[in-house]
């Protein structure tokens, strides 16, 4: 976990897990729209106090119970560790766990219901973004920095763009109908690494 | 529109056009969970069986919906058009209108709920996929095997991985807080063709 939103009080991690993976069901079950601190609470087994204590708002919660999730599945690289490291040996290294966490069903509904709620109820999005989403873009950013110094982009990439093709092509696949299992997302992150040119072909 | 899913009766244009607009309403106001046929029938004013007897379920007829919205937004231009055209003519051609219907508020309202039904509700997906999507796909094949072919992308591009990335790039970027406005859209798209190689630099 990268984030405590606590007020200052001592924290019971039970306590706190049991709230987290109740809403992280109830987010997948019914998306933004369909879940309240109080559904979570009872689902927990704590009181309604007992949430907010911890998380100012049930956007918070959500952020906070999907990047509970996406963490517990896989080692995301630090910042330190990016700018040591050899772009084409990060994205090897991780290759396994990043195709094992995209092809899984909860991955592929979370996103669907971070995506789904981005219109109707833009305030997760926004919570999820600034708190989670940007410091592993900031992470991104210096590793393909580093790849278009060293020439394997061109240099006028426009790495945002490019973090979002990457980060998008991912998202889009894994909610096309027929998705992806690991194998097969394992050969398709290898190609997607390989035509940006951050892995060498074949 | 592309397709008509009537079963061999004369058709009013006008009832059509009432159903079409009261389904996309419905469907951005609440998604695929939340519409039934019911609600559009009442918010259309016509009976539930004069929907029934056009679409054979909701599916259907949001898909239908979806793409009677998308395709009054923009031409699209024909495979034989595609066919005959230099890849780089048919995107410049296309896009100030691909750029407007992106930053439309209506598109990415559309976008937010297709995605965010896909894995709760994967049935609208699936039809939208095979009826709309896929014919789409096919035309961007053509034009980006051409592509390939005149040497502009590198021979062991897998192109359904780089649709992935262009289709995918756009989708992510409208759905991210801070949506860009028609020409931060324009300039995403330009930028977005120069790094796949479809555009010239500058």
């Amino acid at each position: 976990m990268t984030q405590q939103r606590g007020r200052g009080r001592p924290r019971d991690p039970e306590v706190d897990r049991a709230i987290l993976q109740a809403a992280l069901e109830l987010f997948i079950e019914r998306g933004m729209e369909g879940m309240s601190i109080e559904q979570v609470a009872k689902l927990a087994g704590v009181g309604k106090v007992t949430v907010y204590r911890r998380w100012a708002s049930k956007e918070e919660l959500a952020a906070h119970a999907i990047e509970w999730m996406v963490e517990s599945r896989r080692d995301w690289p630090s910042n330190a560790e990016v700018e040591r490291s050899e772009p084409e040996h990060l994205l090897e290294n991780t290759l396994d766990e990043s195709a094992e966490l995209a092809a899984s069903h909860e991955f592929r509904a979370l996103v669907a219901r971070i995506l789904g709620s981005s219109v109707s109820h833009p305030a997760l999005m926004a919570t999820y973004w600034k708190h989670y989403i940007l410091p592993r873009r900031e992470a991104a950013t210096a590793m393909l920095d580093q790849a278009r110094q060293a020439g394997r982009l061109p240099p006028d990439t426009d790495l945002d763009v490019l973090i979002d093709m990457m980060a998008g092509a991912v998202i889009y696949r894994v909610l096309q109908p027929d998705p992806p299992d690991r194998a097969e997302m394992r050969r398709y992150l290898r190609q997607l690494y390989r035509q940006i040119g951050l892995l060498p072909d074949n």
